[in-house]
This record gives C-alpha cells, sequence and structure tokens, in this order.
C-alpha cells in the first residue's frame, strides 16, 4: 500500500461509485442492488431471514495483527453464520462502514476486497449499505439476508428431551489465535520482537478468517435433516448451549471427552497451560454450528465427519452438566465473550 | 433521568432482554423477530426492500443539543424515508447500538422510547439487531426492510423529458434549525447563556423529530400514479435531483418561485441573511420526497396541497437548471451534505 489517496478526494458517491463498480450480482433474486435509496428483493415463496451486527475497532477487532482484507471477510462471514444458524441460505449483504482519516482509500480497498472475496466464496450479493466518517476507529455494520423454504427454518427454542447435542467442526481455536497474537503484541510492544506465529497457521487463520459453516446446512439438506434447535457458536459453547437450553425449557449434558479439538491448537493450550476445554466452553468466534436433532437422526449425522455429537438434551430440572474426562459432573455456567463490560 | 444503572451489571443479554421487552408485533408477516441469530420475514407475493444508515456522534448528531428521544426516532425516520422513497411500505427495521460507559440504561432506555415511538407512527416492527460497547460515542445502525407489490418500487432512474419534478412538505427547515442550534450552542459556550428556541419550534423540530412521507406513498398508491422516479431529500434538493437526472440521464429545470418553505423557517432565514433558496439546495435532512411524474398526472397532483409542483425534467444536454426569481437561469451545482470530509 504505498499510493495512499485521500477518500475525501472522491466524496461520498464517488467512493461508493469506486467501492461498487466490479460488483456482479449472483442472485436472480436481486432485482435491485446498489445505488437507490433501498436495494429490491424477490422472495416469492421463500422466507427471508435477515440478521444484523457491529465490529468496532477496539472493542471486536485489533487492527495491529487484522489485516483490513481479514476484518472484510471476517465482517461478512459472521453474519453469514447467524443465517446458517438458521438453516437458511444467504443471498444478500447491505454493509455500513464508518472510518476516520486515518484510512486511506487503498485501506478501503483491502478491506472491500476481503468483503467481495467472502460474497464471492458464499454466494451472496451486497446491495447495499452508507458510508460515513467516524471520529475515531474503523465501525462496521453488515445486516445479512437469507431465504428458507417455508417453515424450514431452525430455532434455538426446539430443543426436546433426549435430542442429540452436536458441533461442527472445531472448538476453541479462534480463542487460542486471539490469546496468542495478544501475547505477541505484548512482547512486540515491551521488546519490539517479531511475532512468532510459526506452526499456528491453523488457530490464528481461525481468528482472523473464519469461515461460516454453509456445508452443514447443505448436508441438512442433503440428508433430509431438520434440526430441533441450532445457533452458532460465536460466544463460547457453554453460553451458546445454554441459549439453546434456556429458550427450549430443557436441560443438557455435555460429555468433555467428546469436544473437537484441532490437534495443533490442543497442543498450543497445553504449551500456554490452558485448559483447552475451557477454551471451548468460554471462548468466542468459533463460528461453528451448534445443533440438536432427534435420536432418530443419529446415524445420519454419525456419518458425517465434521459434525461430533458431544451430549444430550434433558429435563429442565436436572440442569446444565458437563461430564468431565474423569467422570465428575460440573454445573455449566455462562463465561462466553461478553462485548459489553 | 435521576437514576443511573450501569449497562454492565445487566450484561449484553440481559441488555437486550430489558431493551425488548415490551416489543409487539405489529406484521403478520413479522414471524420471527428478536431473540435469534436472524428474523423471518415472510413475503409471499410482495417483493422486498431493504436500506440500511449508519448514524455517529460527532458526524451525524450532537448530543449536547439532541435528546436521545429523538435521536432513537429520528434514527428509524431516516431509514423509513429510504424505504418510503423507493414507494414501498416498511415492514421491520434492525437496530445495531455501540455506546461507551459514559452512558446509563436510563440513557439508553430514552433513545429506545423514541426507536418504539417510531415503530408505533409508522407501524414497523424491531426485529433483531446488535448491542455493543464503543470506545468513544454512539453508533447507531439501522436497517429498514419494507414490501411493495411485485414490480411498483420506484427507482431514481425513470424520468423522462418532459415529466414534472414535484417535492412534499417544505425545504430548508431542518438545515435551518441545524444553524439556530449550532448558533446558540456556541453562544452557550461563549457566554453561558441559555438556548432561545423560542418561536423556531418548527425549525428545530424539524432538525431533531423529522417525519418521513408515508402519507405521500398512501397518496400515490389512493390516486394511482407511480412515480416515474424518486428519493428522498436528505442531502439538499440540488445534490438529490443531481442523482435523478445522472441516473435518468436527462436534465432538469427547477423554479425558485415554486420552492415551499414553512413561513417561519423563511423568516428566520432572512434574520439570518440566509437565502431561504441556498438553504433548500444546499440545506440536509429534509427527509421529504422528491419525485418526478408524467404529465398526464398533473391534475392528480395538484390537488394534492403537501406536493408542489416546482420544476420540469429535459433533455440530458439542456443541462441542470435553476430559473431564479428574477428569471435569470443557473447551473445547477451538487452542494448537499456530505458526511466524508
Amino acid at each position: 500500500m504505498d499510493q495512499r489517496t485521500e477518500i475525501s478526494s472522491l466524496g461520498e458517491f464517488g467512493l461508493i461509485e469506486h467501492l461498487t463498480k466490479n460488483v456482479e450480482i449472483k442472485n436472480s433474486s436481486t432485482l435491485l442492488s446498489v445505488g437507490d435509496d433501498g436495494a429490491v428483493i424477490d422472495h416469492f415463496g421463500r422466507q427471508t431471514v435477515v440478521s444484523s451486527d457491529l465490529l468496532i475497532e477496539g472493542i471486536h477487532f485489533d487492527l495491529s495483527y487484522t489485516p483490513l482484507k481479514h476484518l472484510g471477510y471476517k465482517s461478512v462471514v459472521v453474519n453469514l453464520s447467524d443465517i446458517y444458524a438458521m438453516n437458511a441460505t444467504p443471498t444478500q449483504i447491505l454493509l455500513n462502514i464508518g472510518f476516520s482519516n486515518r484510512y486511506s482509500l487503498e485501506a478501503l480497498d483491502e478491506f472491500y476486497a476481503g468483503v467481495y472475496a467472502a460474497c464471492d466464496t458464499y454466494h451472496v450479493d451486497l446491495i447495499g449499505g452508507d458510508t460515513s466518517s467516524s471520529q475515531k476507529g474503523l465501525i462496521i455494520s453488515v445486516t445479512a439476508i437469507g431465504e428458507v423454504a417455508p417453515d424450514s427454518y431452525v430455532q434455538r427454542n426446539g430443543a426436546q428431551v433426549n435430542d442429540l447435542i452436536c458441533v461442527s467442526g472445531e472448538l476453541g481455536s479462534a480463542f487460542l489465535g486471539l490469546t496468542l497474537l495478544e501475547r505477541e503484541k505484548k512482547i512486540f510492544e515491551e521488546t519490539g520482537a517479531q511475532p512468532n506465529l510459526e506452526g499456528q497457521t491453523n488457530i490464528v487463520g481461525r481468528l482472523l478468517k473464519p469461515e461460516a459453516r454453509k456445508d452443514i446446512i447443505e448436508f441438512f439438506s442433503e440428508s433430509e435433516i431438520i434440526p430441533t434447535s441450532m445457533i452458532d457458536v460465536s460466544d463460547g459453547l457453554s453460553s451458546d448451549i445454554m441459549h439453546i437450553c434456556k429458550q427450549s425449557n430443557v436441560g443438557c449434558v455435555l460429555h468433555e471427552d467428546k469436544f473437537p479439538f484441532n490437534p495443533e491448537a490442543k497442543e498450543f493450550a497445553y504449551k500456554l497451560q490452558l485448559d483447552p476445554t475451557a477454551c471451548a466452553l468460554s471462548g468466542g468466534e468459533d463460528y461453528e454450528l451448534l445443533f440438536t436433532v432427534a435420536q432418530a437422526d443419529f446415524e445420519k449425522v454419525k456419518a458425517n465427519p465434521a459434525v461430533s455429537i458431544i451430549g444430550y438434551i434433558t429435563p429442565e430440572n436436572e440442569g446444565k452438566n458437563l461430564i468431565t474426562r474423569g467422570g465428575n459432573k460440573h454445573a455449566l455456567v455462562a463465561q462466553g465473550w461478553n462485548h459489553i463490560k
């Protein structure tokens, strides 16, 4: 990024034109995209799912170790993850962005390159939004819109006693990536030593460039599974299973020995004397899908190597519990990410 | 606001529960609202229109003279205005809000009271969003969703030569309100004198608590008018008619003597030695609807006292011009609000 073009040289409308000039429409339901007061989506015979998130510099991300392109990608992905968590397919996003005069046009281009890369990967259209200056830092608000066959969307409130609790992928990795980056940042600030991220590409990648579990939604469709409840793991497994339990009026049992970990992440956790289980339960930003299915779907979910069965639903009065490797039972506590401190 | 409850005492989920506990669903198309990963909207046989805006403290609003309740109301209204500007009916909003620890729960309640008041007035549902802390100031992002009968939405690009240019309500008032409040703020800072807003309730109200022109959309429907193009006047008449001209590949003639002003606003402008016409052309935030209709609709629009016919569309090569009261012709220049400076 050698060149620095002042954003003010384009003006707001010039900037919007610049940022959206290469957009191609991917969905036939996108009738009208960027450039008017609103966008138009055709959803005949389908239901629309929408979700919106705010990402604020210094709160949700640290630009000292987050490449802007990754940030653009992640800003989209975390919103798509919410749409998938409804068993829906994302189709469009709107992106609002506010930035201080510290940002050059080249910096914004980097950010948008990540946004468009995510749009390509997940086959969604950027159909609108707002650009603004900010007094301080970068502010990102993404609204994702998706579609779902009538009444096939999955809420948090449908878990039934004896349902299996399942999770996709691996847990705790993003938290370990954050721990590593925060550690290296501190070392750099104190000693000037360059970050050493060798052998840690998995956990760093999981934090900086997460993916949403589109494959799991496709698996549901192909296998004719409709989960009884679902949520994406953004706040930590403990907090997120508790959302399902609370809204479904049920309890749960989780088995520590069934938690899925990436071997590299696990090794790094031990190196830092961290308990991988604690990272899974209380870390955040894994963006895996946590869902419950009826026992009848056991064979189907077992056949998918990307899905781990980690527990089962109990009556509400039995509480929310973790069975440790040693066979002890502990009550779960909600301890996930909390962006309001 | 004597009481001060730290927001941190509720936690994020407690806060969301607190802020949304009194929400009533107004639209049968709202299948699922706040409390899940996404919201679900049923739009069988209708088309969906969406729009999203960012409002940042110190950029878009000044809390030294903006009551939080008004700000909440306005945050919703400015987004609904975009939906109306598509000839659509807003049905749902999503609201993302970020706030520093300077804000108490009581302050947020004030803000949300305004949000819900706007939802009531315009019959829309708050169906989701995100809450977060911010490093500095208040950050608001609203996404509005609306519906429209298939292919009845109105874009900016349909104006035809000889179409009439129309605008609702009155122009320039919000800008004059802003000028007044900024002046009083400066006097207060320099002398400690309390603001004197006597006799200026119209212009102050137009800035702090604007309304969106739902009535005009209803008028179109009742009168069987479909405008050929439409935009809401948020950046000033000059900038906004130029959007229509650019996207429609046409020119225009505006007649200064047809511009609608509020008498109180006009008087205040003269008091400040400001030209009301300049306020209309270059001021912002009027949230009136600027639209074009075929000549055949002349009698219909003329019958509505809330609509002024202020000019007509010309071939593109004739340029974009203003005919002054004195009969002189001036080329229009885009000079509206620009939040990226």
